[in-house]
């Protein structure tokens, strides 16, 4: 397979992962800046016209992965592709930010939930969504109306 | 950097690039299979609960990058970052699929943009949409402006 080289890093406020926000009802609305490589700054053209970004991102402090585990939004197991999990076979994260402003080679964007310093392997833009309706989120809702206690069986 | 390792493979209708439908308007819906490696089933405990995954997979087929390049929904250059291009730093591709069923290690899913025998890097739950009112497609929306005649300026 390839062999990944960072395009760049991002700077976030969260310098270990127990400042993370996570669980049920998370929102991630915290400020950082993503900024590219001067190798590849080129490739931002255009950029500063959507307003949301995927970003593909390496868990660079992971050693090792699990293939069940439980989440912090719950208090039971499930499978390592069935949740955003850092302990992965790749550890590739995934995150969609808005993006705010562009200034050169920084995306300053809204929504980062990675360690600062957390090398960036790809952006691409955000191009539409599945109609939430539409969505079935499993063991999330499960454990949202546990939760809300809401379930008939716990 | 990590090794990137595949945990499975996709087979899809698509055996060769010019079969895969781009564009402007393009609908993805065709159907393939994710075939997830005996040593990572595992890790699909409980996925058949949510009912659209983003997929993470390698570009297995190009051999270098472009910074710019023009897409096939327009006629104009755009930075890497902000289109799908296979020409990237890191061949990585994203694909939201819908997951139709699972039958053991094989998600059956639609959607798929992929040749076949793709390898498959990651699989996370799709969890939340950005309501389409908040999205700006920059580059993308014009173009498809100018392609209904709605634009002022060509």
């Amino acid at each position: 397979m390839f062999t990944p080289w960072p395009i760049g890093f991002v700077s976030t406020p969260y310098k270990d992962t127990s400042d993370i926000p996570k669980g049920l009802g998370t929102r991630h609305d915290a400020e950082g800046v993503i900024t590219i490589l001067p190798d590849f700054e080129l490739g931002l053209t255009d950029i500063e016209g959507f307003s949301h970004l995927f970003v593909i991102w390496e868990f660079d402090r992971t050693q090792h992965f699990e293939l069940l585990g439980t989440p912090p939004a719950d208090n039971r197991r499930h499978g390592v592709f069935a949740t955003r999990s850092p302990l992965r076979p790749n550890p590739i994260g995934l995150t969609v930010v808005e993006l705010l402003h562009r200034n050169k080679a920084e995306l300053h964007v809204r929504g980062v939930d990675m360690l600062d310093g957390t090398p960036i392997l790809d952006v691409k833009p955000y191009l539409s969504s599945i109609p939430s309706e539409s969505l079935r989120r499993g063991w999330l809702e499960e454990a949202e109306a546990r939760a809300n206690g809401n379930a008939t069986v716990s």
